[in-house]
């Protein structure tokens, strides 16, 4: 049995490239950015007003002129004014253009105005004051956003700004979630008392809406014709398929076999870790074309390169297995696949000690807490890996390596947040 | 002038109901749950197998007895079998119903099957192992999820397994986001050398799709009349207006008096605070009913009751100073309407120095790093309120008391998170 970190290993060496589309600007919302983003003139674009009230040439105000008549209003929106006497003044709006033959912007609260003429109670003033100069923030060229940028709300106003009605984003992977076991009905039946209703499938989909991926579902009976038939039309369609259930040692789990005939190549089952022990990870080459058969002829794959990989992961039935596994090895995947940060660099500080026995990598439900800026995690101790509504009361995971048993107060280690 | 904090505590009394509605749980991530949730029945509903393997009676284990015929198999799904000769077993799948007669599950690893007799290689076992008894992690009418949860992956499986197709949430306010400025044009547009385009509308429409609210926009042009017509047609639409600009000293920023002169009642005016220091908030009684004359005739509301306000947020019109108003005034607020915990409780920890003159409140962009569980704030300093790039450098920002200059790297300081 491969390790945790063996798994995840294996698994961030199996990503796709699921290449890129435009989409509206308005809509690429925690989409990942596929281009760099450059200025398209300077930021500001001209030497810009950034108070209300009147703007004089410096030179003038240092002879000592403290009266101004007021020439003329400068309105954001107006093209550039020319002051014509340099002894007058113009008024000026935020986010206008800086007049010619004026160089400093005193603000409406240090002059009053009287019949047409400005007056200030000042000794001093800068040249350039209040003036927010083309070109100081960014200039035209320049990069402002990197590739493989997650896009949030500032993004969003960048694209706004230099005109990127579109752009260009990652594609999402297309991806199939499968529940399985006869036990399950949909969510609008009535179970019987030995039945219990499907609930693996809509957190994997409501996991997924998180990366902002539309999931298809389905359900599959412990009808082992009926799974082969069903996954090798999955196969042809979807780049990731996500199972729940049927891996373990059951005598109706045979979804190991199913895709051992149907030739999707296993890369592991079973990791040393609790929740998710049976987890199966592997990939299908396209379809009628085995990695040993390069040149044998292709069938075709529906709106599918040829050449990508329909990955496999295939989870355990366990609610918290399933929630375990998406988080631990699904989300890393996407994120190394579409290019991003795929590391977990963040951590919490165990607030209470606690003890695992079992040599595996345990998966403990917390609940965190921002104490002065340092993370907290709680465990919330449920009854293992079937108790689904204890996932409601936690925040995440804390991750407890394999080598010992005692993890005490004060301690850190790495974190999964799901909310 | 005001502080931030009798800005925040004016704007947090004057918080709205919206109501409540039922969607699909599948659309409901994101969105506050406005009931309680209890469990349809135990959790787990039946004594259930927790492992592939044989069940036994425990008694017949103690007798002695190491090799059992298997009598039948109790798969997950299937009505709840009988164990007729006690000293036979049954094999059981995982999320199967115990069968009867038996009391303990020995998994497929610690036996071996020949000629249809199990043979068990144990000294010991115990009663009711690898059982996950009825109601062990839930009883029913338990309550699962409490009304006023965000709700999480988490709680979407729990609305599945109880069977919960509709839930009930917290209607979303009706917002509409208004830009004012004459220099704006549209994002498709090709600005002239004066003019910019529109981004600050759409830092706020995707501001508030990370809180599931879909807002409309427009825009207004620098035009007293025109703005007064507009905005008193939205009052009758909407519950919050968020305005961008026009609430300056500048000649054209009509947007206090339009308002005044449109019955809507300043709560105040300029906020000492950096950025966003012209901030104005307030709110319009229903129309035709202003607070002195309750017993006036009514006008229509569109799809709003009478009793409800329109709240008005008017950010000054620098694309920092929007978009901190946003997330330090509105965000809260939106919460508080909705019932959610409002008070921001993150903290992060100052990185390096930082001198900030001014005896303001200031927002300082940031970028975030959690080390070993401490969250660090170094600053990302922009070229100001105009700076709008300079947002996708920074993940945050942290806030700056005003009764001092100095603050030291290692000291804690409030912290608002955009990523």
């Amino acid at each position: 049995m491969i390790t945790s970190k063996q798994a995840l290993d294996i698994i961030l060496d199996n990503t796709e490239n699921f290449g890129t589309e435009e989409i509206p600007f308005l809509e690429s919302l925690g989409r990942i950015l596929k281009e760099d983003i450059f200025a398209d003139r300077d930021f500001p674009p001209f030497n810009r007003v950034s108070m209300d009230g009147i703007a004089v040439s410096y030179d003038t105000f240092t002879k000592g002129i403290r009266v101004f008549g007021i020439e003329n209003i400068q309105a954001a929106g107006s093209t550039q004014l020319t002051l014509k006497d340099t002894e007058h003044c113009i008024e000026v709006m935020t986010g206008a253009v800086l007049p010619k033959n004026v160089d400093a912007v005193i603000p409406y609260e240090l002059i009053s105005i009287k019949n047409g003429k400005a007056t200030v109670e000042l000794d001093e003033i800068k040249r350039l004051q209040n003036v927010h100069l083309q070109g100081a923030d960014r200039t035209n060229n320049e990069r402002l956003l990197k590739k493989n940028t997650i896009i949030s709300p500032a993004e969003i106003g960048v694209f706004a700004t230099i005109g990127k009605s579109l752009v260009k984003v990652a594609k999402q992977p297309k991806v199939m979630i499968i529940s399985t076991g006869d036990e399950l009905v949909e969510v609008s039946e009535i179970p019987l008392t030995h039945q219990i209703r499907r609930s693996n499938s809509y957190n994997l989909v409501s996991l997924l809406q998180d990366l902002k991926i539309n999931a298809d579902t389905a359900h599959i009976t412990d009808d082992k014709p009926l799974l082969k038939q069903r996954i090798e039309q999955f196969l042809t369609i979807y780049d990731v398929l996500l199972f729940s259930g049927a891996v373990s040692k059951g005598k109706y789990d045979y979804l190991p076999e199913v895709l051992d005939e149907l030739g999707v190549k296993k890369l592991f089952h079973k990791v040393k870790q609790r929740p998710g022990k049976p987890f199966w990870f592997g990939y299908a080459v396209p379809f009628g074309m085995s990695e040993q058969d390069g040149d044998e002829c292709h069938s075709e794959r529906v709106e599918r390169s040829e050449e990508s990989h329909t990955v496999v992961f295939a989870f355990p039935g366990n609610p918290v297995s399933t929630f375990v596994g998406c988080v631990k090895y699904f989300y890393p995947w996407f994120k190394k696949s579409q290019e991003i940060e795929y590391e977990n660099r963040q951590k919490a500080i165990l607030s209470e000690d606690y003890f695992f026995k079992p040599e595996l990598t345990y998966f403990l439900q917390v609940k965190l807490e921002n104490n002065n800026g340092m993370l907290y995690a709680t465990p919330v101790t449920g009854n293992g890996s079937g108790d689904l509504a204890n996932l409601a009361l936690a925040d995440g995971f804390l991750e407890f390596p394999d080598d010992r048993n005692e993890f005490k107060k004060g301690e850190v280690f790495p974190l999964i947040m799901y909310r």
